[in-house]
């Protein structure tokens, strides 16, 4: 019976869509993620394989052999193929090279030539181009002559006899003309097009703000060489969304779930150790005030929470700061009436906390002095934080980092060491 | 010369994308905001205001006067017009609502009657549909004595002739079909539709995982009554992601860089006071040990070494769990497993930084004891960490509270307790 579940169970897993079988498989610790992929027809490998993380896809193709490893290859796009090969090692990339026929081989080579995260990786290759001086009425018998178009295809190409772009016709724009029309007369000449070199950004914002569906791609003689859909978008856009959850807790975006101990370990271990130069350095700054420390034990009882309130504004501040900067929105002309915009809303909350906080510890330590001396410090460190909420993007941007993903670790470190120092600072000044 | 300026502005505005003059709206303060926008011609507006975050489209809003508004709705779509409508008082929906032509109004109380956050919402209503029983011929003709057709329309819908929903055939299989065939021969009946019910959520999924451009969707009778299109799950997608960054940091999704100091000040208000809360508890703990705090001024220095690496490490493990959760990926089948995982992670991590910061804390104070507890201490809340990373994003699932919300401020705030306790703790009952 322990056949007949299985077979069961293969019936069931060929009705799930790929992307329904990757999540399944990236769901299930290593012993039964390899039984389950046993299961898997090889003929639906290729596409399973494309829709797992790259960690998850590692440790899969790991236990293939290399005539699976092959016909998975033979059954994937080529720009899904691209994406895969990347990640392998050198002896396995050349053996699944071998393997392709020469078409898909010199377009796979093609897409290899430009670099990761550029439009001439996540470009179809697949493309349906016309000539400007026929009639709609020749398109549409050339057409019926395909069994099927490639997937998303809105729009024909039209192209000169060299191969330069000139424009597009929309699949409904066939349909509405009047067939003894010419193509040059329906085509859209003045249409997008992106350079293979952009950037998966560049390409990103372009649909965001056109509304399209799908875009040429050009080579520097503007020649066609591919073309961009909605779909790809979606992916690049979702896998940017991840990455940048992932990368603020200082993990790689392809993490599997239930990846071995020691590699995760590793990768983890070096945001902490980052952490620790970081959380000594406020300790340090504690260090200094080790007579005060001494001498009011209210002092080490209340720190955590001037540095803490410091913390959570700069970093409303700073999240706010980072979306402006992705959108663009932030530029010379406004940081300044940003500034004073954050400082007015730091100086209101700062108030109204300090008030509250005074109260607590007056009622905790029943101390005025160590009331004034908080309720100073909260305000001081609200305003630092609101500060450096947009100067700590701004910086780093202007030095090429991305603020998203070092910019919480910098902000609280600055928040942690200004409010112990105006904490423990002013209890110094005035208490002892 | 001002107003030659102004018409040099107002021709390049009307160059620019409705997205990028939107855009453009949400970088300025209110002021030049506010004049910007009078240059901008009526029939543009209704695009461009779709185009805004709620709070600064709320801001431009109040400015336009009932003329002005009544134009702009004019010239939105039914699904754009009922998400603005839907923020502004009473009697400018009603205003509107007169306004509008019968066709147009039956389709957007069609629209708000389905909840935000729904299909029904999202939905366009702009449908083209044919019967099942006529040629491809005919289908052809009557499509040919259209001028254009509704935006991103890759498939016509099959409908019965009270409505029912049969099925689609894409605008691709009427290129490539021969006109005698009969629509019935040549729809694809096995296709998805969605509940204009169904959430927002469900259908960005189903999108995800088909592949699909467009969606029919139908009401409880299965008839049809509009479709999605992959650009509207697009804004889903982002507007998704965004919101879970701003929310994080306890900020709304919709602010305005350039919001009045007042209502942001309030609003961000609130998460500064859930924050208090429970820092005033980890400082309460603290309190607990006042007396080790009296005789070990150390203590005070190093406390927060401890609390933060363990925020930290938890914050690892919450951002994965957190999204094994948002895919489905964990379930009680694994919890177990992946426990294990991240407690055999935190052992690695916690015995190598435990070790550094011990060497730290000897060279720094000289004292054995006081190495030993710290290493201890942070060991011990770094298997914390990796079980609460775990079981507080599954429990505020299984409350119904979204864990990428409250999730950090929850695990920090046991990070900081269980970080204070095991240092202090410790270190009252072997160094005093």
């Amino acid at each position: 019976t322990e056949d007949k579940h299985s077979s069961v169970l293969k019936a069931a897993l060929m009705e799930l869509p790929a992307a329904d079988v990757a999540n399944l498989l990236e769901s299930m610790p290593p012993e039964q993620r390899h039984d389950l992929w046993e299961l898997i027809p090889p003929e639906h490998e290729g596409e399973i394989l494309t829709w797992l993380h790259d960690e998850a896809r590692a440790s899969i193709i790991n236990d293939m052999d290399e005539k699976e490893l092959v016909a998975a290859a033979d059954s994937m796009e080529v720009s899904d193929l691209a994406f895969v090969l990347e990640e392998l090692p050198r002896d396995q990339t050349d053996l699944i090279l071998e393997s392709l026929d020469m078409d898909r081989r010199l377009r796979l080579e093609k897409v290899l030539s430009y670099e990761d995260g550029t439009v001439g990786r996540l470009m179809t290759t697949d493309v349906m181009a016309v000539r400007p001086d026929v009639t709609v009425a020749v398109v549409l018998r050339w057409l019926r002559r395909h069994e099927t178009l490639p997937p998303h295809t809105d729009a024909l190409m039209v192209t000169s006899s060299e191969g330069g772009f000139m424009g597009k016709v929309a699949m409904n724009t066939l349909l509405l003309s009047s067939p003894e029309r010419m193509i040059s007369e329906v085509m859209s000449g003045d249409t997008e097009v992106v350079m293979a070199q952009a950037s998966e950004q560049e390409v990103t914002a372009l649909f965001n703000r056109r509304d399209l569906i799908s875009v040429a791609v050009v080579d520097e003689q503007h020649h066609l060489i591919g073309r961009i859909t909605l779909d790809d978008i979606v992916d690049a856009i979702r896998s940017d969304a991840e990455e940048k959850v992932m990368k603020s807790a200082g993990l790689d975006q392809e993490e599997d779930l239930f990846s071995p101990v020691i590699p995760s370990a590793k990768r983890r271990g070096v945001w902490l150790g980052i952490n620790l130069i970081t959380v000594f350095a406020a300790a340090w700054v504690i260090g200094q005030f080790e007579e005060a420390l001494g001498q009011i034990v209210a002092l080490a009882v209340l720190m955590p929470v001037v540095a803490s309130m410091g913390g959570i504004a700069g970093s409303q501040t700073l999240t706010l700061a980072i979306r402006g900067l992705a959108l663009n929105q932030i530029a010379s002309s406004n940081t300044r009436w940003l500034l004073m915009k954050e400082l007015a809303v730091g100086v209101l909350n700062g108030t109204v906390w300090a008030a509250v906080v005074a109260v607590v510890a007056w009622f905790w330590f029943n101390d005025i002095g160590l009331s004034a001396v908080i309720a100073a410090a909260l305000i001081f460190n609200l305003l630092a934080a609101a500060v450096s909420g947009i100067l700590v993007p701004l910086t780093l941007k202007k030095l090429g980092i991305d603020p998203a993903l070092s910019g919480a670790v910098i902000l609280t470190t600055v928040t942690d060491i200004i409010g112990f120092l105006s904490f423990l600072g002013l209890a110094t000044l005035f208490l002892l």
